[in-house]
């Protein structure tokens, strides 16, 4: 494929300063671009490899405008980054427009009883839909993924390849999950009795807002009684762990392999990195920051960023440090008793 | 569905203060519970939601049965906690026995040669089952799970959607395994040589108790030459991986995204709390409990609780705090300096 | 299955020390060994085992040959666990070789249009591969797996059942990728905007080299725009997560649970332990070696092991610990100070 500089700006913005009949045939990084490919620069730290770069055009703020324009055609906006997120956007809207129409429902798909769906969705080779689930317009189901009964999708939702979407979970418009994702397993509840656990039953289900993204292989659990709750535009990466009764408010994006353990309450707008860990029955407000690694034990509800690792250190030394720490609460005193003998 | 009060005494027990015909048609949360729906008290930590509750009937301890009966229907037992859980199986499997039955296999299910299937198997959609497997009275396979060649499931165990169950290997009554998770994937195992890997090939199987519940995209690797053992009662949330050649003791369990590396040998009655991380080549006594995220670098064989996670903090004193770990040794140095010039 | 010892050291070399007509049904660990196994001894800390093992044959290397040898047959190589990982994949050859061929393409699988299949490729029941999609000679495709359309699978590549390989990824020869991995997802790429988060659409892929091998449920997600890069004899365990635009340089090999974020870039020969963490945008050097349960947060150039992980301890000495570890920072100022009172 191939489109115009003219056609990029009409449909997204930004002022063009080159020549609208540029063709371009696919966004690149700067360090990979070659002519005929357009590349951005979302911060300032990457002004050096305007020079090198061989993108035919840029697209770049207003204060690195003119140095990039003596090389080549640019695109001004305020937010290259943003601007480039857009362009990925329309550009596989247009890669997708081109292309013939994919079957609508494969003929091995197995379509259950008084199931409710949109002439336009489409369901992949080998994927089940168990009776009573509900497929709005534009639904999208892939390859051998498997929709339990009286589940709901909002328009213009898609799953991947292989997603479990258990009975009676309801997602919002416009989401995405990606391959081997489990949504709607049972929640992890059991009650120990005489030395053994016996099982509670998980009578709640999930509840996913819009514009939900989730990662390949991540886990969102049933609630236990009431449902567990993904709020609008969360975002969750891969191999997360989202355990029974839990709440995501709204815009909060969670990195890879994090896990979140039953009945946290989060905030809106949070964010956490990779393999954050937040303990259950605790709430995190809004606009909280937890740094990746990092290990929530108890409520935080001041906005900020938050981390808890141990610093990483060649294995000798990390070796001793750790086991003096363990000595620490005895230091402090052996401080203290010093302290007071030198200042009575 | 809907049950009378005076129905779930006289299959669970309990003293019932309050009208046998009272219907109750879900089960509740306190907060969420309204008229018509039952709850319970598991800890008098919750005492104050009693006045709250619209619940129908709370089942309650008989310290605060007086208290709870003054706002309607009571079920006095000695385990609340335990009764809600034997009421959820209770309830769920009235759900089932109201229902159609199921197909018992369905024709897009591809059975191999020689494979041993009770009456009353029941198979999903798009499940595989290679030659050679036995599948006991009761067992279920979910839609698109696979069941590899000579596996044998006991009776009454369930395979949820897409769950893996591999060639040879064997588990007991009553389990249950949750969609996605790979049960008998190959263990880890390379020899250096050279500066490269070369594979070697995972001889063993897995062996699985009776009552073993296992969750989503959990992993439990097959072993080199032995088996792998999970043993009776063992508990195992989401995207857990459980190297080759482990064992686990009967009624362990353990939190999501809890990693135990290769051989490592763990007893009976332990729990983990989420992404703990066990090595390998070491044991765990009976009884022993790991906190979350706490990492077993040795053998522990001493029961208790058992914890090592770097305290969570605001960014800027985490960083002051870290860097200044990374000199802790030197300072026990100086404080040693210290003491023996004022003692001396 | 049943072959002698001398058509082992016929196939793998060494020397034996014992009779060539000796039958071995089975490889053993030394614990679990009976007479008409053959096990070895890859350490020297094993030594102890020799006296007591039931194991026919043993190989070992030239040291412990003589006292191995009054027990029984032997056979002597330089490097045991590496003629033990050889005698395993030999093993499992002669097995396989000794049964009926599998059918090539089961009826059940879904084949694309102008996909380029060698004659000698089995594709598993229930499998789906994608238009234009190349599989080469001797490539497996596992019951259930998804290959994506113009994907591309070198030869003797294996897919276990239910592998996910997305659209226009790439993979080289002798490859093994175990039951629930994703290669190819969407890396997690979003701008932020007014409180909110716009997807970026991940345009490039993953390119994997020769005999790379990939756990179960691991995720290898597509680059943004250029493509997440494998190279040739990596081994990846299960449950990791490889963010999007990551380079994992030649024979590095990784335990479970680790995850790399996005733009990392990783040397050839290096190790890391499970669970071990490496953040985005930095660079790892070749032959470092990072401890389990270990978070790289900055680049590490110099190789070495290195780690960083809180020491476990009893629950109450660890709360004194880890609460005093929050006042490092000051406990250092005030042994400063007292050092400079008393060395002034």
């Amino acid at each position: 494929m191939s489109v115009g500089l003219g056609d990029i700006v009409q449909a997204l913005g930004g002022e063009l300063r080159g020549q609208a009949d540029c063709e371009i045939h696919r966004i690149a990084s700067l360090e990979s671009a070659r002519p005929g490919e357009i590349s951005f620069i979302a911060h300032a730290r990457f002004r050096t490899l305007i020079a090198s770069t061989q993108a035919s055009c840029l697209i770049v703020r207003e204060d690195l405008a003119d140095e990039a324009e003596q090389r080549g055609a640019v695109i001004v906006t305020r937010d290259p980054y943003l601007y480039y997120a857009r362009l990925t956007r329309w550009w596989v809207a247009r890669l997708r427009a081109g292309r013939e129409p994919l079957a609508l429902i494969h003929p091995s798909a197995v379509i259950g009883a008084a199931v409710q769906l949109h002439p336009s969705v489409r369901i992949g080779a080998g994927a089940v839909v168990d009776d009573g689930a509900v497929l709005a317009e534009g639904v999208q189901i892939g390859a051998q993924a498997h929709v339990g009964e009286f589940a709901t999708l909002g328009a213009g939702t898609r799953l991947a390849a292989r997603v479990e979407f258990g009975a009676a979970c309801r997602m919002g418009e416009r989401g995405l999950v990606h391959t081997g994702a489990v949504i709607g397993a049972d929640g992890f509840g059991f009650a120990p009795f005489e030395g053994r656990w016996e099982r509670i039953e998980q009578l709640g289900g999930v509840c996913i807002g819009n514009d939900v993204d989730i990662g390949a292989n991540t886990c969102i659990d049933r609630g236990a009684l009431d449902d567990t709750l993904i709020e609008d535009g969360v975002k969750l990466d891969n191999l997360i762990q989202i355990a029974h009764n839990v709440r995501i408010g709204a815009h909060t994006a969670m990195a890879g392999c994090v896990g979140v353990a039953g009945s946290a309450r989060i905030g809106s707008g949070c964010t956490f990195g990779g393999a954050a860990m937040i303990l259950g029955h605790l709430e995190i407000g809004d606009h909280v920051h937890i740094s990746a690694a990092s290990v929530v034990m108890s409520s935080i509800l001041k906005p900020g960023q938050y981390s808890g690792v141990f610093p990483i250190d060649e294995n000798g030394s990390w070796e001793k440090n750790a086991a003096t720490l363990r000595q620490l609460h005895t230091l402090r005193s052996r401080l203290r008793a010093l302290e007071k003998k030198i200042n009575p």
